[in-house]
């Protein structure tokens, strides 16, 4: 096909005739109004409004990798990659070289190079985020152990983790979102291609979130649980976000400058006890409405909660071990950690218990300030762990943004 | 929640403000407008029009069952149950009626009763659809064996066939269909609730397919080898597609007028073998090109091959042994089957090969004239068998939507 940027089988055939804006992100070239159909041109208001879900670009080059901030997708695929036995410092740099271009065009709705697999076709790039990061395990691989943050030290044990060691860790991590499953896949196979003879997959996950359009709340998600998902999130907007974060630039190690540090957990959820208990009791272990996450003592979603207000019997209405109440900010040193999980849903086990739960990732400048002191506490005394099992974990360097012409990680590979 | 029908818990608050139009089924009364946030009442016009995705509804009750002619969603759950021990006909009546029940009351966007999850909450429906069929083996445990229509024999067994039986038959079988993943998983959750005591799952499947806006050719789906899928499906502006997808009213047996039989089958794709073939190779296999699914005989997709036709050296254009070659609906006695396939992508197996494919579905009135004689053909001579492998297989007798009032198969069970 073409190569021109204005690929004709991306073309939306009904963008142009409602004058469709793209994605506030923008710079889809790809994207023009070029109905090749008579009866596209009479498609209704509402397919043609929608065609801007596949119109949604997110930008690959920046100064933080996308799939941080982006909001969270529809389908995502979480996928760790071992370096091959033989390959060193230079295949790593050649894969992320060849990994960042091809992530760069399928962002932008191009097809890979070298021969696609058409499944994308047709469609546009619909939100496609790739993010990549690295394990604690690339660093001796490539003999770069000096350049291993101390940020990538193992994470601590937790007294509750059950977790299996082939699902959990490795050299390299890739994270795809996207708003289509089709276009999803599709990034997954070709950056896997990519892989060729210098990689292999260790694990991979699929994950999904409400769809956009589903609700009138984009903000909002639930989990599987039926839970809201994402109260008290560090939001962009706030003076301390990048702080928080990002990897500052005076930072240490400074090819991490703009990076950010990703904690992935494969959390089961014990469904079929959780769905036993009353509403009342649900709440009672989160400390919130179930309804609208507020918190029991009253208020909206974003209302804080009166950690030490008691009933008529004197006991406290947000219990001592309330998920709410443990991982309430200023009990741990204010948010710093961004949540950005997907669900997960592989089937029933053996026993007939659904496979299913959060793949939480969250994101942080320093795991030891987010994930770790909030984790600590919930695996002493969280209501909510007896019906959640940790089943894999994960912690990975992801270094900031490629400039245009870089590619990521270059700054640590060829410095 | 309240029971009236407007739930508030379901409003989406910006549908009234831009006066968009539910769905072409209509009738969802839980939706109207009543932005309850201002800042929901200054979401931007794409916010606004994008609900439509929650809101649009499809009927539970009418001549047929939802999920046959209903546009493919985004996201699919098919599920196979047996009856416990001991449960009989009288437990099967009543399960058909409670999941009925259930069934409407969340294509309609109410939550479930007798405790809701609560993950569908603040979504409108989207497209949600329930489909309950009978397999062959569920007429015995029913002593309803009288009753058995000869259409349900088991398929015959085809040399190609690597079927897992564990995840094959079943005695019920239910389609789930949404255009957002946790409302489909909602209702997964809720009938296997439902099934209580009286019959647990055999086996589950998911399913997914092109969001709705990812592309602005809605028709076009393509599969994980990147074909498009559907090309010369049957559509219901056809004369004979009655005759052809659903049974007569003066059929036999009567309790399945309105009814169809519904084809499962997991069929594995090759993908790594497949993505290594070259295009021209890829399409030799199919008999069309991949990028817009015209036959390699020219003109566009819905042109007819011309099979006679020879290139220079005598060749046919189109191989003997291509899959357009062998489905080819006048090769057929028509197009007798309509299919309605989910992708499916569970990963990847032991070898590292992934574990994707097709979750095909597909409908006729009788699958002596549909499925069979295409598949034979298939199984004898496709060029495409060296690249996919059928390994699970259902046949399921879907009977005709329920009258209000009325649950489904409630003609057989209370006959």
């Amino acid at each position: 096909m073409a190569d021109n940027g204005i690929s004709r089988r991306r073309l939306l055939g009904t963008a142009g005739a409602t004058g469709l804006a793209l994605g506030a992100a923008g710079g889809a070239a790809g994207y023009a109004a070029a109905p090749s159909d008579a009866s596209e041109g009479a498609a209704s208001s509402r397919a043609a409004s929608l065609t801007s879900l596949g119109a949604d670009t997110v930008m690959f080059h920046g100064k933080h990798q996308p799939g941080i901030t982006t909001p969270v997708q529809s389908r995502g695929h979480l996928v760790a990659f071992d370096l091959a036995a033989g390959a060193g410092r230079k295949e790593a740099a050649a894969l992320l070289r060849r990994w960042s271009a091809t992530a760069e065009r399928l962002m932008a709705g191009k097809a890979a190079e070298g021969g696609d697999t058409d499944v994308a076709r047709d469609a546009g790039p619909s939100s496609l985020s790739v993010t990549f990061g690295f394990g604690h395990s690339f660093f001796g691989r490539t003999g770069l152990e000096k350049q291993r943050p101390s940020a990538l030290d193992p994470l601590p044990d937790f007294s509750s983790d059950r977790l299996d060691k082939a699902r959990s860790d490795g050299d390299l991590w890739v994270q795809i979102g996207a708003n289509d499953p089709l276009v999803a896949f599709h990034a997954l196979r070709a950056l896997q291609k990519e892989a060729g003879d210098a990689a292999r997959v260790r694990w991979q996950m699929n994950g999904f979130n409400r769809s956009p359009g589903a609700t009138a709340h984009p903000m909002t998600t639930r989990n599987l649980m039926g839970q809201i998902d994402g109260t008290n999130n560090p939001k962009p907007s706030e003076d301390d976000f990048d702080r928080r974060i990002y990897v500052p630039a005076t930072g240490n190690p400074s090819w991490m400058a703009g990076g950010s540090y990703a904690v992935v957990r494969r959390i089961r959820m014990l469904l079929d006890d959780w769905e036993k208990l009353g509403l009342g009791d649900q709440e009672a272990v989160i400390g919130r409405h179930k309804s609208d996450g507020s918190p029991l003592t009253g208020g909206t979603e974003s209302t804080e909660p009166k950690l030490e207000k008691a009933d008529a019997d004197g006991k406290y209405v947000i219990a001592l071990n309330a998920h709410a109440r443990i991982t309430r900010p200023d009990q741990n040193g204010g948010s710093a950690m961004l949540r950005r999980p997907f669900s997960y849903h592989d089937g029933f086990d053996k026993d007939g218990e659904p496979d299913a739960g959060l793949l939480f990732v969250c994101w942080q400048a320093d795991p030891l300030r987010g994930f770790v002191p909030v984790q600590r506490k919930l695996d002493r005394g969280d209501a909510l762990s007896e019906f959640i099992r940790h089943e894999a974990s994960g912690l990975f360097a992801v270094p900031g943004g490629a400039a245009k012409g870089e590619y990521v990680g270059q700054r640590l590979l060829e410095a």
